[in-house]
């Protein structure tokens, strides 16, 4: 089925030509762990294994194709904090084209150093995205070079469809798809080429934080595109959100489970489908659309997946406050294969009496359980316990 | 060249056809910025998304492949408190054949719990790997059942070696392989395929922890085998090994880089090309033997790397004790764009005037750079601020 608004099958497959050689052809991974905690056999499409860490690169390699001798000595720019301005960046650097990407002064190092090191010109200005697409426009204008919006071009979006080629040569029984939605261009691509060819897909788009702050800083804009909004509305079955703890969870199970790191916006089909929130029966495809996290956020993400999973214990107790006290709790917890990670006292407080201290243990366990019987051992001894986390 | 002491070429190919449609043919992916680090091009052979997590999932489907019907009747048995268990765990149920693994009573979640899942019996016994492995034997004798060596093993070794074929076909350039060496299983195997169908290419395994306790748990045993010991002395070019700090630097670039989770074992092959000790010119291949890291274990081993490359940045200081002076402080900090992870108090100890307090800040930074800026600005603004990490 064609549509208006987009690009055609054909020339979704004329994108797929440029890319070969260019762009990866990116793993299916199936996981047990995975399918067997959503009930269904899950696969998953490696877009985080792409080049420069994103599927955005499918896009820019497609656009750098397309452009006049004219258009390609003037150059390209963008404006991007995140995985477009990367992905142009290389694309950029193997189409022997300049490229200018602007940022917002508090950009993360993880994205900011890439793409100086693809050979763009990174230009930190102003404190907002908007600060940096204002600056882009008027660089565009003044110097000619060819702006590249990240999904609002017919170009880009076929690009992107490329994904929905492979899938349908790497997973055959194929069911149901569901794909991050930030500015609309992966989903509008792959959904273009998957319906053109098979009508009896589901295909679900997965939104975050559309109340606020997300950790998929990847697909946080307010809306869709217009153009890709059109094609949205025709193609995607259903367009599901899902929250942060969601997200977290799916990080975490891709991490140690598929050995894959994943972004907070390339996790949120696992975590659509890890909350029952996709839909439909049968085998199920998500496209982990990138992997570009910080590693200071991604140790903050797994702390917190790891202490709603059991795997941390915090519990507050009291000691008699003189020598000895803790060792004696220490071993108590040693003995129960309790691995310690900090330890706080507390002696300030109301509620502490002189000659107590109030004591913080922050533990690594196995699991819940363990927590369960690590606590009840140490209540039976008759230390007074508080789980605080 | 064929040995005397291990599988020849033609058991290679065999072990191969084999493994075909069981274990997974793990691909190859270049990095750029390691290739930048290293200062030759740098390929990685992602044993890590091997199914079960590891490489040792091609011995085990081969000694599985060629047991005979009375061997499968009885069952396999191993002593595993880490990737050989739960590779012979799955290997086994994709067989038919019964599985048990026994383990130390302190293995990790991590590698205990994916053991189960593949329907293996899992046995948590002793304190030590001997007191498994002993009654792994126990179980053997009494059992019938037949005993699973994770290296000394001609049937395990040819597995391994399967790697080394599919190198060939994956990087026709190479010039340099870097492998893990534990027992010595998997450098044989790879080994003894490259050696026999090309005899120019450099060879180096790499060992760690050999004065003691390290984090590649996964290669740290005492020495290699007798029969790897004389096959590894046969084909290797050098044998060197690396140290924890250099282990975790590599946990951490792959990670960042290149997305993939890799344990501790099977970074030492790139921490070995980081650290300029495998030798040799041109291409090199790193082998990443496993990706099965405790998340726990992740994240401190995440937090070292991240301090020594300066993305996190510990000072100690000391404010005037009373109100609105720490608001002040943190304020510069805002300002130079340091994000605070962590403040502490420390009012206790001889060196702190009675009207000051000590603080300890720990910042996430975006690197060494912005480390020195940061501590700079502080000093000229009059804080004593002294660096801990």
């Amino acid at each position: 089925m064609a549509t208006k608004t987009g690009p055609s099958l054909s020339d979704i497959k004329e994108a797929r030509s440029r890319l070969q050689g260019v762009a990866r052809e990116t793993p299916v991974y199936g996981s047990e762990s995975l399918s067997r905690q959503v009930g269904r056999p899950v696969s998953l499409k490696a877009e985080n294994l792409q080049r420069t860490g994103s599927f955005k690169v499918r896009g820019a390699v497609n656009k750098l194709a397309t452009l006049s001798e004219g258009e390609r000595r003037a150059g390209v720019v963008a404006a991007s904090a995140g995985n477009h301005g990367q992905a142009l960046a290389w694309a950029a650097r193997e189409a022997g084209v300049k490229a200018t990407v602007f940022m917002p002064q508090d950009a993360p190092m993880a994205k900011v150093e890439p793409t100086k090191n693809y050979g763009a010109k990174a230009e930190l200005t102003g404190g907002s995205f908007e600060d940096a697409l204002h600056a882009a426009s008027a660089h565009a204008e003044a110097t000619g070079a060819t702006f590249v919006h990240p999904y609002e071009d017919e170009k880009v979006i076929a690009g992107q469809g490329t994904i929905g080629l492979e899938l349908f040569e790497q997973v055959p029984d194929l069911e149901t798809v569901v794909i991050p939605v930030g500015g609309g261009g992966l989903a509008s691509g792959i959904a273009l080429a998957l319906r053109s060819a098979k009508h009896d897909i589901r295909i679900v788009g997965v939104q975050a934080g559309l109340d606020g702050w997300t950790i998929a800083d990847g697909i946080a804009v307010k809306s869709v595109g217009e153009r890709t909004g059109l094609i949205l509305d025709e193609v995607l079955d259903d367009l599901v959100s899902v929250t942060d703890d969601e997200i977290c969870r799916a990080i975490v199970l891709l991490l140690e489970r598929t050995k894959l790191v994943v972004e907070g916006a390339g996790a949120v089909g696992v975590a659509a489908l890890l909350a029952g929130k996709a839909g439909g029966q049968g085998p199920a495809v998500a496209i982990l659309s990138g992997g570009n996290i910080d590693p200071t956020v991604l140790i903050s993400v797994m702390r917190h997946g790891l202490t709603s999973a059991g795997r941390y214990l915090v519990v507050r107790s009291r000691l008699q406050d003189r020598p000895g006290e803790l060792i004696k709790l220490l071993k108590l917890v040693a003995e129960e294969r309790g691995n310690v990670v900090s330890v706080e006292h507390h002696r300030e407080g109301m509620d502490v009496p002189v000659t107590e201290s109030e004591i913080e243990l922050t533990l690594a366990m196995r699991d819940e359980h363990h927590c369960a019987v690590l606590l009840e051992s140490l209540r039976s001894l008759g230390y007074a316990v508080e789980r605080l986390r």
